[in-house]
């Protein structure tokens, strides 16, 4: 078993490296790879643990085999797509109004006729959900009075102790009692920006952002400034810090590793740079980490909590992209506000549900979750580029796609024109969920955009992208990219 | 097994009867029941089927056995007890600020060597938590993706069916689609009252109310204006009309059945009465049913939303007074506001955790609940019996004490000067948790009440009484009432 490990950890490490490679540019569509003799030379490994590395890459669509000639990078369509153009500057705040739209993506996704390229959320398949309630049942048969009594407002301590542990990966030190856990990390956001912030008051938030947390802003009460992000560096905080200069914003919620919809990742300079602004401007950030496992290259990227000294940052976080959606577990490490987030939770929930919150910590406790996280984001990194391929392939010509550096969304310009909101239609007519890009702005711009979740692929998925692809070609009257006559 | 089940029934059923006899008072203190050879022949049952009665009659403290004579009604020192009087009138809005006396109150219910007089939950003997558990172990184990996905905001569909074949029983006929579930009731209130009202509202409440009322007015920015409540029919309908005649007034939040302190049952005629007068004022109406499964004499009034025709009736319920505080699981029905609850419970807390909810439906759905339900009345009605025979024991002369008709707390009234927060202080320092009365009011009333939680029952838990009794007498400077020369 040992052995079996070991080998099953050195091919995983090898195709993680060569693929890294490749979606680096190191190594471009067309270079020939090491012939299997040779790198398990040059590393020391079997030819086994080479081949399986191999295999692995081509079944991620990243090589090619060309009879008696060996392994090659594999020529990606959707190396010839572009970034979209960041948003520009907005000042003034606005009121979000996102919940029909959010309403009519969250109905689809329950709608398992559609193909769900819709929601942000992985397919069983990719998540241990099996083990997770595996663990579930265990703990319900041999501890029977689990449920009998409230937890603490601040949550089951096993878990925040997990917690604890695992903050020392994420390059924080963290202590149980820094923890509040909570229902998915949308009652952490919900909490945070409660604590922080009143009616009326005006939140900074990226743009184009995750439609949740305007959702929170519309629900609390508040308004949402839009600043600029960059498709791979996230927040401008040039642009963050004139809107700050401003006085009227109370608040920063952002996203700093993976971002949704954009992938971006925010360089380390940039974080420290965050977090000093806020500092001169006395402002609470509220970083939302739900994406932090899941960078692509396998970093793990400090969260902005990191370089802050005066617990202005209240860091949030799940497993909802990582293990389990549906079992709501999610957390907040609310900095000074904390003993306002205990409170305020105890008003909103009273606490969270034992069961559940036992079996993650029992999950985390197990040591499994490192080696899923990285199967994870090998798996997630190929997907992303097999969905952009597809779009390079049908979508019409002049689209423009990020380049995401972590999680599972892509994030797509069409042509200037094409209204988002009747592609949505007209593609969940056609058996497709698609999130339009107004419902990531406040104020309902983004209009030519559509964010596609890589959370499934298949043959299925696959022609899902086509439907949509086709779809915007006749909206805006352009051939595909990949079409006979169209352009790259 | 059929024999068995049907022979248990028939000496519960029994039981329950002579119990509510007593309870009534048709039966009195030092009274001779009928022999058991005679009331089996009336009964038509076998002499077996008296005598089990009889011993649970006697092990719940209400009947005893004289030697060669027979049993006897027991005479209870708590019938010498009389009520507490109702608050006074006081119709100024207030905002209420119970967060810290709720913290501590709370914070103490965790800590396993205190005497759990504090907070109101029931002990892991008097629920099903074990067969809850074990179906959640079943469903964790057979159904292994459950908890992959979100579930649709409203909640999981099978638990707001099976919600919605119990409201039958509830004099309701609501169907799976009025249902919002919820993070227990405490966020059912939370939403409700967000949807009906804004920040700087004023709420009406009855006067003392449940705490968890008052912390999600403080959160929400709102302010309280207390009615007064009866200790057996509730809320005073004369002064809700003069505080509605006040004309700022925003909603109403009130239980019906079995309330929180007073274990008050509003009336079926004040029900009416209550909903048209919303009618008049064109006000909403959040109903907080939880205990409305324990009125001791096994009736289930029919919620004030059974009288409402206008929608205006937001009912919100839970499991956490009958099968599992932990478990988490609430709902709400909510009327004309369906579509904002469900929005904004999408923002709070996106959905509820689908491996609970999937358990407490299975729960509901197995038909075991109605027969949990009528053992769990009986032995509360006798076990809230026992805790006022204690109070009449120890507690100084002059002391009022609620005669509860469901539910399982008492509202106490000590000697005026008595500081009910020095009381709580010194208990707990002697090992024993209580609920102070100031958390039970927005202007911090109530300063010399006390609520005891009838949620167990032991030699400890008595002793606990007596610990606090022992305190109340020396801070008032009175005798216990059962002392020699007390005053009954």
């Amino acid at each position: 078993m040992q052995y079996q490990y070991s080998r099953s950890m050195l091919y995983e490490q090898l195709a993680s490296e060569v693929g890294d490679a490749i979606r680096r540019g190191a190594l471009r569509a067309g270079d020939r790879l090491p012939s299997v003799r040779r790198l398990a030379d040059q590393r020391g490994v079997s030819v086994a643990t080479v081949l399986s590395a191999y295999l692995e890459l081509e079944n991620a669509g990243l090589i090619e085999v060309r009879p008696k000639s060996g392994h090659y990078v594999r020529p990606r369509r959707g190396d010839e797509l572009v970034a979209p153009r960041p948003a520009r500057r907005m000042n003034a705040p606005a009121r979000p109004s996102v919940s029909d739209g959010v309403a009519r993506l969250i109905s689809a996704m329950r709608d398992l006729s559609l193909v769900p390229l819709g929601s942000a959320y992985l397919g069983a398949d990719d998540l241990p959900i099996a083990a997770l309630n595996k663990l579930a049942a265990g703990i319900s048969r041999e501890m029977s009075t689990t449920g009998a009594t409230y937890d603490p407002a601040r949550g089951l301590t096993a878990l925040r102790r997990q917690l604890a542990r695992r903050s020392v990966a994420w390059g924080l030190s963290l202590h149980e009692d820094d923890f509040v856990t909570t229902i998915g990390a949308t009652e952490a956001l919900y909490l945070g920006l409660r604590a922080v912030a009143r009616p009326g008051d005006a939140i900074a938030v990226e743009s184009p952002t995750y439609f949740g947390v305007l959702q929170v802003i519309e629900a609390l009460g508040m308004a949402a400034v839009e600043v600029p992000a960059d498709p791979t560096t996230g927040l401008d905080l040039d642009a963050l810090e004139d809107v700050l200069r401003g006085g009227r914003v109370r608040a920063v919620v952002a996203q700093t590793t993976a971002t949704n919809p954009l992938g971006a990742v925010m360089p380390d300079d940039a974080r420290r740079r965050l977090v000093r602004m806020l500092d001169r401007h006395d402002l609470p950030l509220i970083e939302d980490d739900v994406y932090g496992d899941l960078v692509f290259d396998g970093s793990r990227p400090r969260p902005a909590r990191a370089y802050d000294t005066a617990g202005r940052v209240l860091l949030c976080g799940s497993v909802s992209k990582t293990l389990a959606p549906g079992y709501r577990v999610g957390w907040i490490a609310p900095g000074r506000y904390h003993e306002e987030v205990e409170r305020l939770k105890f008003a909103h929930t009273l606490a969270g549900p034992t069961l559940t919150q036992t079996a993650v910590a029992e999950f985390l406790a197990g040591g499994g979750y490192d080696r899923h996280l990285r199967r994870l984001r090998r798996v997630l990194g190929a997907r992303v580029e097999q969905v952009r391929d597809a779009i390079a392939a049908w979508f019409p010509t002049g689209c423009r796609v990020t380049s995401p550096l972590g999680g599972f969304v892509l994030w797509v310009e069409l042509p200037p024109g094409v209204d988002a909101l009747v592609l949505q239609q007209r593609a969940f007519d056609r058996g497709v969920a698609i999130a339009p890009g107004p419902i990531f702005s406040a104020r309902r711009r983004f209009g030519n955009f559509v964010r596609l979740s890589c959370g499934a692929w298949s043959p299925r998925v696959e022609a899902g992208v086509q439907t949509v692809g086709e779809i915007a070609c006749e909206l805006s009257g352009r051939a595909p990219a990949a079409a006979p006559g169209g352009v790259a």
